[in-house]
């Protein structure tokens, strides 16, 4: 049911408003501190936003427009709604990721008034594409939080799914571009993970010797 | 534990990141959409963060600066961790909020490097204190979302608590402030609320007469 409201605009985007509640209920690989269930993507969606906050500085050029990233971050997400949560690590499910996500964005930002509908779509699309520095800072965040969260809840995730090392600094790429900082404090973690035995060193180096 | 990393500032702020991670367990008196749970704080922060960017255009004063709302919209219930969720019409939880609050404000921000601590608790203040029009619109969008999560759930939450009509406009006066169109709204949905009995009407008419 789409409820009419005396302002026609503010019909459409209460119906977005309401849609988008759904986000709540997507449920990421990772869990919560402490351990008790997996997070959710909304709840994941507000954490990165307050971590590009605070972690900021340690972007390598200050120039940084942290409000578009906390934007970016704050629907960048969205779009599980209807595609789900693809796993980083799920190469098959990457397959169609791009065209599924695509359809959602379209049914989703379609909710809102047209004006609306293409900044929206606009802000997705720069966090898609990874090229601005923004989308680049965006996406860092996003892939540095889940590596945050499992090396604290002692690596669960990552010993399930059978994770490598260089599967973990691929997807980490983003940060190394954007930040020093953080990609040292990236190596950091990954090794302190392997050095726990949360998260494996790579296979190969031994197959081949 | 507070984990030692190379850089000292980080090492503050991971460990305030993953602080904050509490709030995904703080629950409120509203549903989410589908009523199969309670709504968390954090997903809770995220829905009105984006509900601010949604309905910016019916804010009365087009000065608004949006990204300071976003910021303390992030932000503002973090308290909550410490002093949990007060709801809305508890008068009794009210009496102590403040004195709980501020407690668990210089706790939390005194997790941040120092300079940080002090930029958030200025603008955790700022919220608080509700003079400036960002933070009137703050409170505006804080307030008007469980008032559109309770018609949409069926009111469960305000039956269940027996709330009437003047509490819930009582508690929307920053609505009336900051937005002709989201307060007509707010009078329209209540007003809809009461006639599919959701919320019941003031009873004092009727004793007075
Ligand atoms: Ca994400």
């Amino acid at each position: 049911m789409q409820d009419q409201w005396i302002n026609e605009r503010l019909t459409s985007q209460i119906s977005f408003l309401r849609e988008v509640d759904k986000l709540k209920n997507v449920l990421r690989k990772t869990f919560i501190m402490d351990k008790s269930r997996l997070e959710n993507t909304a709840e994941h969606s507000w954490h990165i936003s307050l971590m590009a906050v605070v972690l900021q500085e340690h972007a390598n050029d200050p120039s940084l427009n942290i409000n578009q990233v906390i934007r970016m971050l704050l629907l960048h997400d969205l779009v599980e709604i209807d595609a789900g949560d693809t796993f980083a690590y799920d190469t098959e499910g990457y397959l169609d990721k791009e065209e599924r996500e695509n359809a959602a964005a379209r049914r989703l930002f379609g909710l809102l008034p047209e004006d609306q509908r293409g900044e929206w779509m606009t802000l997705w699309r720069e966090f898609e594409d990874g090229i601005t520095y923004e989308a680049k800072y965006a996406a860092a965040l996003d892939r540095l939080q889940p590596v945050i969260h499992n090396y604290y809840t002692g690596g669960v995730s990552w010993i399930k799914h059978g994770i490598v090392k260089s599967q973990v600094l691929k997807r980490l790429t983003p940060v190394q571009e954007v930040s020093e900082t953080l990609w040292r404090f990236t190596l950091e973690i990954v090794q302190r993970s392997i050095d726990q035995g949360m998260l494996q060193d790579d296979p190969i180096a031994k197959e081949v010797n």
